[in-house]
């Protein structure tokens, strides 16, 4: 049994201390967080929650990590606007069981992802729950956000950062396989960093936008659906992509790397469709008129379905597995 | 087993249309919601959280109940802040098996609190759990944020709202109480409503101030800590402020109308602390230098010792019980 709630907030307010960050009037410590009115442009405003069962398995996982992933997957939200992130409030469900320790390292996760993302954490709440869950609200801010809606025919499909690694590091962990191979992959499912930076460099250019948490053939699809266009992914530019590391996890897997890459989500890598290059971005496709996500490879073209995760329905066989 | 993920989102999304509403320039369907950046003034931030088996059962209370009281309870933070209600996130987590007239009964009961306040809700996460929870954050503008801290000695203590009916209301549920003086006391555990207008108000004039989410005793003493100063309530004129609603529910239980207006909770009364009288506000007692709250009586003053609800520790003897 842990300390009492007023014990367990002070532990965490000294860990969280935002005074005299930009915009911030009051952290933690009133009924509310106080911020700064006039930041102008735009905000933009995320909420995520990671479920104790769902999400991740206390055997599976230390509780540094658990907060980092679950800071991380609401930080790529914003990442996925072109915005800058600003400030987070974070509810935490906690079984009265919980060891204080657990909860220290949790709260040091998501501090150790809030630093790496330059936002700050200015409040949150406690509540008693079977089991924990995280909701992680984020504030961002930017001038133009960038939506799902926008694309054109004409516009190239870019991507930043890994796909189908974090799904390989779960499914490794869910088998206990040691392959050394698979560490890269296990440390992108148990760290996954949201792309601030390429984020904002999309931001300038791109004409839709979205992060991968569910899948890439998932996530293109969003993107297809909300700019009325087709879009196509080269499957020998996504494994060019996902080089070494991934084409060794699938290896030490038995699966398809353009499985891993298409279906495996929570590595936060983003996509953007635009006409211009971006910077720290690599191009992976074109779009079209048309519908829905299509894979062109040598053997010509298939059209996916969807196939990423979906939390009250069909988990595809193609999804590297769900906790 | 109800729909699929998306098919729930765009369910949710119809019932939360909040295209025109001042300052939103997206709301759900993205993978954030924007927002007007340059609302001036402050902006004041709150997440809470509520959890079945912790404040709630699903054989005491309807769906469209946990709808709207898990929404008020966070805007009463806002309230309690002296800001006006302007939008807000949810973040929904859920039983693979819960039916989608639940899910449509809470999101109504979101939706009502949500016009009740003047506030929009403009995105949300939903995501399965074990048990159902319902995380809400809410963004409200004010010029003057009411902290905890600012009372003063000469200060007079000030109420607006009820206090320890819906602790009654709790009571009489879970013992299945079927007395008809209960009924006030049910209808406001089941549909508290957040004092904004109150707040507002106490924006303008009070040197602190707080909502009563865990009770009087316990709330008045986070304002008395955070202020440096002792908290005395009158006894004669919490009662009187109580009225017939509270001795009825009181009588009805066997239980002292003072236990349930110093230690039932969620009502979300407003408490400042004011040298000036406050338009909806009563006068229930005054600020002098020292700490912790005093309890005047007849009989004379008895400290008390907090004794609100505490997520992770005692619940006191006196507390209307916690579900």
């Amino acid at each position: 049994m842990g300390e009492g709630e007023f014990e367990k907030i002070a532990r965490l307010a000294a860990r969280f201390r935002s005074v005299g960050a930009a915009g911030v009037l009051r952290g933690i410590g009133d009924d509310a967080a106080v911020l700064d009115g006039s930041v102008g442009g735009k905000l933009v405003w995320t909420i995520d929650e990671q479920v104790e069962g769902t999400h991740f398995r206390r055997d599976l996982v230390g509780w540094a990590d658990v907060g980092f992933r679950s800071f991380m997957a609401a930080a790529s939200d914003v990442a996925a606007m072109g915005a800058r992130p600003w400030c987070a409030l974070s509810a935490l469900a906690l079984p009265s069981d919980l060891e204080d320790d657990a909860l220290d390292a949790l709260a040091d996760g998501q501090r150790l992802a809030a630093d790496r993302i330059g936002a700050v954490l200015v409040g949150g709440n406690l509540a008693r729950a079977q089991a924990v869950s995280i909701a992680t609200t984020l504030l961002g801010t930017c001038d133009r956000p960038v939506a799902r809606e926008g694309g054109v025919a004409g516009d190239r499909v870019w991507i930043a950062g890994e796909v189908g690694l974090a799904g390989a590091g779960l499914m490794a962990l869910v088998r206990g396989a040691k392959d050394r191979r698979l560490r890269p992959a296990v440390a992108a499912w148990q760290r996954p960093v949201a792309r601030t930076e390429a984020g904002l460099a999309m931001g300038k250019v791109a004409h839709a936008g979205i992060d991968v948490s569910d899948g890439l053939a998932q996530d293109a699809g969003h993107l297809a659906r909300a700019s009325g266009v087709c879009v196509v992914i080269d499957e020998e530019r996504l494994l060019a992509h996902g080089g070494a590391a991934l084409a060794g996890a699938a290896a030490a897997l038995g699966v398809g790397p353009a499985e891993l890459a298409l279906h495996g989500g929570e590595d936060y890598a983003l996509v953007a469709l635009s006409a211009e290059a971006i910077p720290g971005f690599v191009e992976i496709g074109e779009v079209r008129e048309g519908e829905g996500v299509v894979l062109r490879g040598r053997a010509g073209e298939t059209a996916l379905e969807g196939g990423g995760f979906d939390h009250f329905g069909r988990v595809p066989p193609g999804r590297p597995g769900s906790l």
